[in-house]
């Protein structure tokens, strides 16, 4: 890995020097760090440029000197700026052009925070704090809370290590974490004076990790709750009963047709799952507009009665929303309850005993309100699920517009039929066994 | 009216006189008061025995009065004493032995408050108050909610007197009505020094009327909130839109069977009828525990899943509950939702993991709290409620001994056999077309 890198930093300041910019390379994430995973052999070369530059020159320098390094092998991709990725000798190579900027609070993009991360880390972190910080990773990993990437919503890299450069071993931080509350609060480098204007800076984050390059950051602004709660739980479970499987926990046994089958039976509910081509943005942007979408049909479906008992999103080249219900039909009656006698009911009364919906009332129900029977506008959940992907409110932007082109529904046991994608087929057999991997 | 009064009247003086005892009659209620409405022909006659008696004393002479006046007419019932109804000249007759208390607050049975009730308003009521009492009945009564007894929980002719004593008209009555809020409080005579002390008198009811006679009674103690509710709206409507329709309603339209076919099919829900036969106990017996029973129903139903849209009690020789159901079926999976990462989860994880119910789990919620998913016990309404009227837990003593003896469930389509009895063919046409009175 070491050497790959070395070859790597070789080249692009030979580039660098063949194209006569003013700049240099620098490897920084884990690699460069000592921390890195098995699972992810990431290096990322940074191509440092003159902060003077224009946003353009840095975009037009840093790709020539990119795809001066990666030549064919180079795809272009983007994130806030352009940047290149490459396989060379068998690993992902990212090839990130940067502003050199002095002053971390002053950075003109994210990107430029990380030379300063890697060298605030490379200062501090011993050989043997690097041992723990892969401790770390490898829980996360084990746990399922791995990666601030918007598909994973869990702990960044940076974060497992602010974390172990905190406590000091993998072992504290999971004493300390098992107590830890949503909302706790950690400032490594001791930048805010009390904990009230920590809390006034960082409002309803479930955890705060703030940055020591740049305390007005949140380091672990990418946790969402559920792994904030997920991480926690974990920590309690290891105190009370460590083992490897917390690190390396069973993988999820896929389900064959028959298996799928039988599980379908046994829930009795009433599954969609809505699949389409995925829009072709990168996973930062696709997943957030599909869990925009996911709410958005399930809040809509609970507004008109239908309970939806679990729902997740899934996406490889196709996307898939899979909805659960509780209850897959509703009677022709809905109960339209109104004021309490206190409460003029003058234009509640007329609204409803005019409405072409009306049935029964108006009545008073025991707690004293008024009440009235109407006609249910969707008494069948599919009915009303193809009317809320006509419609699309509130969905995701590319994702709203890949539906409006094609979609399919697959009810219940139809959704054998996606199990011939693999992928397909693992997200289906984590979600009908699901279990927090280290109970697998 | 009052000529049937007096002879009656006469008849149970000689009664006394023939038997020697020391007692005397006395009409009391509304034809004593001149405030009777067509429908309610009732005529009260009280024999009033000294108070030195013993209970069994006064049990004895009083029945003993009561069997000579009614002779082979009569007929014995039961309440907080014995006492003899007849049929005298077409009209109903109660003849009601009591102790004459001089002090109203001191009285040993609810039934000898009566006579200090007669002498009360017999005072205060001008023949001009009593049209007004009389507009007042009938107002309640159109807009159902006239009685006093535990069948209807609602206004009492004592209590309509009173508020035409205290507000000094219908028209004046109907004015403030219309602004009263639940825990309103009228008190007549000026017992209470102030609010606070009426309040923690007479917590937690939607009407108190202190009572002239006895401060430490509500007269309006039997209006229970939804009747409370129905009157105030009532009067609001009315002094809008002021019409005989609240005196005197149209009539519930019967439906026959075909028509209720047609309404079952548009409802669309799942209607359950209990029927069986009543136990012989007396209304004001029967219906609290008819309720109750129905309560308990419901609230079983509510917790294994199922909610219920509406549901409703009756009875004449047979009782009947009736249970109408959102939803009639369910699936064989439901959620349990457990504890936040703040609080210990072991003994939930412990108790759902190794649970014969168990399909998956655990897993944590967006909420970031523990959840199960079990297999449900119940999925099929039938089948839970043949369970709960197996059990009978928290139902009406001698409703849950009827429901043990034998009973019936009418579901759906089959509730038009029931249509053949005019009773309940005239409960269920208006459970169906429900509407307040006044707007049908």
């Amino acid at each position: 890995m070491e050497e790959v890198a070395s070859e790597l930093l070789r080249r692009t300041d030979e580039a660098i020097s063949r194209l006569g910019f003013n700049a240099r390379a620098m490897l920084v994430g884990s690699v460069a760090r000592g921390t890195w995973l098995r699972q992810e052999p990431d290096i990322d070369i940074f191509i440092l440029f003159d902060e003077g530059l224009t946003r353009e020159e840095l975009e037009e320098k840093g790709l020539a000197v990119a795809r001066e390094v990666a030549g064919a092998a180079g795809e272009e991709k983007f994130a806030e700026h352009p940047y290149v990725t490459m396989k060379f000798r068998g690993l992902d190579i990212d090839l990130v052009p940067c502003f050199d900027v002095a002053d971390p609070k002053r950075i003109k993009s994210a990107v430029d925070r990380s030379p300063h991360h890697q060298r605030y880390v490379k200062e501090k972190l011993t050989p043997q704090l690097a041992d723990e910080v892969l401790l770390l990773k490898q829980f996360a990993t084990g746990i399922g809370v791995y990666g601030a990437e918007l598909k994973k919503q869990g702990f960044s890299g940076y974060l497992c290590e602010l974390l172990i450069l905190h406590y000091g071993s993998f072992t504290k931080l999971v004493e300390a974490a098992s107590r830890w509350l949503p909302g706790e609060m950690i400032d490594i480098s001791s930048h805010y004076s009390d904990r009230s204007e920590l809390k006034l800076m960082f409002e309803n984050q479930p955890l705060v990790v703030v940055d020591p390059v740049d305390p007005n950051r949140n380091a672990a602004a990418a946790v969402s709750l559920q792994n904030f709660s997920i991480f926690v739980r974990a920590c309690q479970d290891f105190q009370h009963r460590p083992g490897l499987k917390f690190f390396f926990p069973r993988q999820v046994r896929l389900l064959k047709p028959r298996e799928l089958d039988r599980i379908l039976k046994k829930r009795g509910t009433r599954i969609f799952c809505v699949v389409f081509r995925s829009p072709r943005v990168v996973p930062d942007v696709l997943f957030p507009q599909l869990r925009k979408t996911e709410r958005a049909i399930v809040t809509r479906l609970a507004q008109e009665g239908f309970e939806v008992l679990r729902s997740d999103v899934w996406a490889n080249s196709n996307s898939a929303i899979l909805i659960e219900l509780s209850v897959s039909s509703l009677p022709g009656v809905k109960t339209r309850v109104g004021p309490p006698p206190n409460v003029p009911a003058e234009s509640f009364v007329r609204e409803h005993l005019g409405s072409k919906s009306y049935l029964a009332g108006p009545m008073v129900d025991a707690a004293g309100r008024m009440v009235f029977e109407l006609k249910r506008e969707w008494t069948d959940a599919l009915d009303l699920l193809k009317d809320i992907l006509s419609q699309r409110a509130s969905f995701g932007k590319h994702v709203a517009e890949a539906i409006a082109r094609k979609y399919q529904i697959y009810e219940g046991a139809k959704l054998k039929a996606l199990l011939r994608d693999s992928g397909f087929r693992e997200f289906l057999s984590e979600y009908f066994t699901r279990r927090l991997p280290w109970y697998r």
